[in-house]
């Protein structure tokens, strides 16, 4: 019975796809820069980039989160939870809307256990009804009426308001054990 | 103050979006056929066009939804409504991809006071956390943990379980009196 297991919301962004990979990736290429993940600790992209805001223009290409890589042992990982869990996907889409397509077919091919029906494509994330909502971005848990659990991501290493997972094992660990 | 409002939930198609009205359109004008939205009480397009379940195919074309016809004082009573609620768009958009985009032109052309933080496109509405959720279809209410209101569609007539508006004055009537 779907609605006896407790509910696990997934950012898509930065928890299940390595979107700030192909970000940096792209940026010191056409910028000619040598940024690292490690030296963001902290700050975002756009705060350190030659470019500055400029940066989230690579967003503005429909295909840009098409091809982006699958964040280490996510897949494995959201099957197991699924077995326990009542899985939904919610991706803040709607800050990018060229980026809807992309996004779903990349979702059907990475996750094609994930069914459409438990994908969700939002704004606010305190529209998600679910127990617990795994996410890079603390300001989604303010209004949630869940649990927030905070995926580390270079941006948030300094927030120390929400319980924290550092990797898709560290999830196995809270969720499956 | 946002979080002291209550929330409504508002589906797109067949309550802010005549969808059946452009899908009969292309229908009687390419299968040469007369139905009216009348006929169908209680039944659904497909049950009773002659080319069956093939007219879900309109959907098929990403630009189908781009130029639907508003449902009548939709606009206007949902601008009040967000003075008294706080109020969030609810698709299935899940079950048609290809209009991802066409349906969020048509809301940012037709509905800009609804912010882009407040459109879900989704599969499964359980997922929504609302106080009501406004649709014409039933079945979305089964594991919402609001209050389903039946927003009268043809296929809906003899459903009985939900209260039920029969338009967007009546919407008016229940929340705003």
């Amino acid at each position: 019975m779907g609605d006896t297991k407790k509910r696990i919301a997934i950012d898509m962004d930065e928890v299940m796809a390595d979107t700030l990979g192909k970000m940096i990736e792209c940026y010191n290429r056409d910028y000619g820069d040598t940024i690292t993940p490690e030296r963001l600790h902290g700050k975002k992209l756009r705060h350190v980039a030659k470019c500055g805001d400029e940066v989230s223009r690579y967003f503005d290409d429909p295909l840009f989160m098409r091809d982006l890589k699958v964040m280490p042992d996510s897949q494995d990982v959201i099957r197991e939870l699924q077995t326990r869990y009542e899985i939904f996907v919610a991706s803040a889409a709607m800050e990018v809307p060229a980026s809807f397509t992309a996004k779903y077919e990349w979702l059907q091919e990475h996750f094609p256990f994930i069914p459409a029906t438990h994908i969700v494509f939002c704004g606010d994330k305190s529209i998600i009804d679910a127990d617990y909502l795994i996410d890079d971005h603390a300001y989604q848990f303010a209004r949630f009426r869940g649990q927030g659990i905070l995926f580390t991501a270079s941006h948030n290493v300094f927030e120390d308001r929400y319980p924290r997972v550092g990797s898709w094992r560290e999830v196995a660990d809270l969720f499956l054990k």
